[in-house]
């Protein structure tokens, strides 16, 4: 496994390489949720390439860029156990020089649920993804369907600017109670951590409702709402039922919807969603 | 010559090229110019391709996207004339599919001089150049230094967003009166087209008076500002000694500087700029 700590070591791992070549972009302190995107690009290219970059751009200036966690030796030897072949961590001067000035704008999409709690966040997603594809020249990108808003944005810019690459998105990978896999979970003590089970229970009961036939978006976002509501260390930001492709909210839900929410346990901010078929 | 009017087109013809590939973006209506760019394309690569699209997301709202001269026979006699390999001509339809919402953004530079008088222009040159290097993926870029602020900005892009090609900037080629050659030119009446030679008097005065060791910037601009306000016929938008990396006006000249302009001459709008080295 090459470690490439460069933009200049990274493409010379890459040049050699004229095969297929599958990338997954993280921030590392990884988890069974990244994992299974190695394993994605593992079985589908001969090269892999995981890169480790806590991105600063992304963060709002009250976000948690300085304490998101980090482990590069844990990291290091997960990736290595799963047969990855490059593993690219740049420096953040190296990444955003001095005057550094460029960005990738994703509109409308953005506008809504994470975009509209994190201003600025997609212009940092967009941005540094854009960065990493150009010096990576990936075939394939995998990204996790747990950050369903990001894969949207990220499809979306692949596609309206013509980028020579495909984006997979693969399913949400959740510890046994459901809780979906974040690094962030870290940051939940032993009580967050049972509270934090309340987001996936509420999108458990808007596909049971919507089983039983249930069309009002708003009866579905009042029910999770309500269940989200009963749990005292839960403090909701949005619950959203949504067009998949636009995250427009619905009214009646005659097609595929996307259940979203992010929703503070104590301090810690967590995003889930399902998409009701 | 090919012609590729579809990205389908244009991506089996660079596919078949494996050696350097030369790229001139136009709008057409070709002069000397963007021949001179097309000649040196030939000469640095194996594989000249040329697009031809007036792109409309550059142009204001009451600007000449409508009116922009156009003559695709005589620009495609003059390519095949330089032995051009590929002329692509996309669509508006595909280049802007209905809800295209992503953009390139360079920051900080374009809010002077053009990016000041023609707000959202570069975000579109910026956009469709950069849809334009994904679709051609050209090893060599080649620009006209005529419109030098665009030189800088898709410069900026490159690197600040890791593009993986070189951009050349080219010489502005003149008429034999001194006039910088531009699609736009044909817009001018005899007369009008007379009073435009008062845009390269002016660089001239400036670079005249530069070598005879003045070192005031805002003297410079006063002299080339009352030369241009004896025409008549020629109304003055900016007339900017510069930086030439940041185009932050300048008091003293003590290192090279770019003197540029936009003026209207009539209801024709014309820019130029000279290096004072």
């Amino acid at each position: 496994m090459k470690i490439a700590n460069t933009f200049a070591q990274m493409k010379a791992a890459r040049a050699k390489s004229p095969g297929l070549v599958g990338f997954v972009a993280t921030m590392g302190y990884l988890h069974e949720g990244h994992l299974s995107l190695v394993k994605l690009a593992r079985a589908e290219n001969s090269l892999v390439v995981v890169s480790i970059f806590v991105n600063p751009t992304q963060f709002g200036p009250s976000e948690d860029f300085k304490s998101y966690p980090r482990d590069t030796e844990r990291d290091l030897a997960m990736l290595k156990k799963e047969k990855t072949d490059v593993v690219f961590m740049p420096s953040v001067e190296e990444m955003y020089p001095p005057r550094s000035n460029s960005w990738v704008v994703v509109e409308k999409v953005t506008d809504r649920l994470e975009g509209s709690f994190r201003p600025g966040h997609f212009k940092g997603v967009a941005t540094v993804v854009a960065k990493l594809f150009n010096i990576v020249e990936p075939t394939n990108a995998y990204f996790g369907q747990k950050d369903a808003q990001q894969v949207l944005v990220i499809k979306k810019m692949v596609a309206d600017l013509n980028m020579n690459l495909k984006v997979i998105a693969a399913p949400t990978v959740r510890e046994s109670d459901g809780l979906a896999m974040s690094s962030r979970n870290v940051y939940l003590n032993p009580q967050e951590r049972r509270a934090a089970t309340v987001l996936f229970k509420a999108l458990k009961l808007a596909k049971t409702l919507r089983g039983k036939g249930e069309s009002s978006a708003e009866m579905l976002r009042q029910k999770m709402t309500s269940l989200i509501s009963g749990e005292p260390l839960a403090k909701i930001e949005y619950v959203s039922i949504a067009d998949p492709e636009t995250l427009e909210e619905i009214t009646t839900i005659d097609r595929p919807a996307l259940a979203s929410m992010a929703v503070r346990i104590g301090k810690t901010r967590l995003i889930d969603n399902i998409l009701l078929e």
